[in-house]
């Protein structure tokens, strides 16, 4: 048998991992609203099977995800849970601190949330200066962007779109409320694009879904 | 269908959830050694699995199990990872901060590592003086005591011996070592029992294993 | 002349000591309502006392008491004085870095207070991990359990009982309102011995005395 | 029995004092050298005796005295105890949230160190802000500054000299070292009269006493 | 009279100009390398001359610049300031808690440096919830990309590139040192188009010049 | 050309010098209330026209100023900025570290404003801890005071004074509004001089002048 989850290994199994390999994967998602059809989890547990996919072909061990990132502007849809800015790269940190006791050098972040990225961006930072860990951050709508173009619109590809209610409809389909589909233009300022702010979920839709879901499939 | 997973529900089965109720189960775990027969995950394993059965039976809702904990006594056994006990405090907190948002006012943490306890308490009484939260901390070992007193010998009921190691065996027994099961007995000084300390595991252990762990048993 | 107290003497008879010894006591109390016979100093005056015979009979020397600790559970009766958790470890731990300075490699608590055990936890693994100091913590009640149990019932020996009240009454006689004895119940749901919560004491007191203190002498 | 110490009183007694007084007096000093003939506590000593009789003469309570302050600049005479300057602040603003709750308005702290100033008026300037109770800073060396001049000279007046050796032998006689007084001018370039900077004692003094205590007495 | 700048009005000015308008500019630079030709201070004189030239056309009062920001990736080259990004994201809401005090409900943020962005828009976030501020944050080389793309290539917009070399050069001609123009291509892994992580300046530059500055010019 | 302002030099510049001197001036100011007549930006402006002359004349390297400080007594005049004290002085202590990095061992701060002093202290005492860099605070009103007293009178050198406020008109005229010059005595307590504590301006002074501004002249 051989095992890929940290979490499944004994301490004799992860002291021969570590004498042979210096990287891990560290999925991180959230507890967020994903419109009307999809889990709270839904970035949760499509960064925890992104690892663990990659982990089944790589050989490269994935952690336990940590499950509540930063979302604050999704804080009126309720079951949203948020982790203050500080407090979250402080726990990421700490996770890293062990790690490199284990002489891990790199860590792949896979990343569920864009919400969290300026948050593991400081992680990065931080791990690189304070610990001499390299940590990259994946994203899979942006590591995918050119093929998942081909198969999907702009309109389909954002927060809560046909993309990422067509993923998790093929990970968890009993989790998804195919009757809910929900098609909302995203109401952005002409500014947004010229200038950075906070801006809840609220401002811009009133379904949390950020343009079209409704062609949603699992396969 | 009947959701009693936070992260399995919709923001509108979670309102429906919150409208009628106002207590959740938060599960909290470690990554941490549990002797060579049992796998890092067996905290977090095991507090997930008991706060799910309890949603099942009670219709309580389940939150996503917090993986890492404080465990720097652990820190000599590869694999372990620990967290800093004001950071993972923090970061409990900030998860009752999103609740108090939804209406909850009772949190019963279901803890599956006795590390967690000390900050926990801190928590219990920072919800509950900052946030008017009522955090009840629930350890099953503590809980079913006296049950557990009645198949298990003294020897048995302590950190991977043979009461936990059968508990993560009926859980995940394809993740057990049944062949890496062992017997140790503490080293541990008269002194210990009157005052306290902080102690590093391998000060009173080599496997990890406090006390027995050959009869364990997935039944 | 032979001192004992830290602060009685002069730096050339620290440095001597210190050039001999590596281990002090550090008395740690609270300012704390003790039931309506008891000071509230009662925690700090113990823990001073005791630190001062030890220091009298062993030659180790005794550091000035610390007088206010976490009692946040007390706070509804007037005179407590709590320190948030984390701010009061962070004091302890200052001293103990000072001590480092001088060569300090051990310390022994004389903690007259058990609200504070959770933070000084905390600090005894922080001295131990970052500065090398071990911390052990000596707490009366259960050092002396055994002897305690051989003159007080169980109901003399919780807070501001008859075993707390007869040892303030021995060293602060004047201090001690001998026409305020309360007998008590405590209040206590069978919950509380499976689960772990923060409690207020006037949950399960009304006079702030868990149990007989009636019974007390100063003999 | 009339009691004036807050460590002294029950907590009936306590209810009483709040409700006819608003104010205390918090001493407040510091464990570190003051010459090779005074006791480390001289400071907290000192604090302490003149809150003492303060209370006994003005009726208003005084707590217990904080026995550790910031000492950074004498780290290098063994035995001193030096606390960061934003964990000493934190510890007293503490203090001074519990006294809120008992209806303090007015605290006047009997400082013995001039050393803990800093940090001390930026706690009475938050105090007044985030607390709203007004924190006054008593200094005797300062305050008595006219009464002290006549019957000192210039070099008598500073750290660990006459007048201050005077008032410890006063207080505790038994633990000044009256055959190891020093008289010692201090190294002070004409610069530090008009730029700032932390200066350790060592480069201005090589026995830690500034000036002359060859004078003292304690009559 | 019409001031324009802060700084340069009385209370009393601030006071009429409070009574009329809620709203502030906030210029933030950094003072970091800008590639063998440019000032350190490229950043904050770009910012602080933005802003002053708005304040003129609008009547917006601008604030002091903030003079240091974020920029451990360029700690290679002499001369850089960096500040951690948590510290440097509390001094600029310290600065916004302020303004609430006056009345001001929007703040338009001249954040001449993009490494700050992360921390400004944690700020932003924070401002907005715990303060009821909206921030916006202003970037010239975003806001004015299009008309920058009709002026300068791709290879010309880059940090210390033509465009912002151009722009000092007008700004401040006499600190730029047109002799050491540089052009150097970028090292770029593909992989970064798609994942992210903390790059050090020289992993990608020599001359910590992103591009072509060879064309730059003044008019 | 001679550059003496760190944000004029390119980092070859910056090299250059940091090979040669390992001393710069750190100019720091204040956003705050300076009479009816002066502008908010008084400090600011000063600290940083000092710094350059000193820099024109010494070739010793002047940093950007920071423009806002520790100002709460003045925080009931309109357009005053605060820092909280503990950010004030850990953003300072992070452009310290950064010197550090550039082989500058020897720091002379041109600290505008006196309320900064107290957090200017701690830095100066943790950079040398911390950092093994010798930091000097420099303030114009106590290093001229010899001088300035054959000028000015005593009611001439307080807060926006006579004084100061010739100073800021030889600087910048056409801030100063001449029409505005107040004399107010100061009220101030006996008590005052014998004891420490938080004040506002405005228990002192009405218009936020102390003493005598009307004699002021920029010659």
């Amino acid at each position: 048998m051989s095992k890929y989850l940290l979490h499944s290994m004994s301490y004799r199994e992860a002291e021969k991992y570590f004498s042979e390999k210096d990287i891990v994967l560290l999925p991180i998602g959230s507890t967020e609203q994903h419109g009307p059809q999809n889990p709270l989890g839904t970035d949760l547990l499509i960064a925890g099977s992104l690892a663990n996919e990659a982990s089944k072909i790589t050989g490269v061990v994935s952690l336990p995800v940590i499950p509540y990132g930063v979302s604050f502007h999704h804080m009126h849809f309720p079951g949203t849970i948020t982790i203050d800015e500080t407090v979250f790269a402080n726990y990421v940190l700490e996770v890293l601190k062990s790690l490199k006791k284990w002489g891990v050098e790199k860590v792949l972040i896979i990343n569920g949330h864009g919400g969290n990225l300026m948050s593991l961006m400081i992680v990065s930072r931080r791990a690189r200066e304070e610990l001499g860990i390299l940590v990259a951050i994946y994203q899979w709508w942006i590591a995918s962007k050119e093929k998942l173009s081909r198969k999907f619109s702009e309109e389909e590809l954002s927060h809560a779109g046909a993309a990422e209610t067509s993923l998790i409809m093929f990970l968890y389909p009993q989790w998804v409320n195919t009757n809910n589909f929900v098609d909302e233009n995203i109401r952005r300022r002409d500014l947004d694009t010229r200038i950075s702010r906070f801006k809840y979920t609220r401002e811009m839709s009133n379904s949390g879904v950020y343009g079209v879901s409704s062609t949603s499939s699992n396969r």
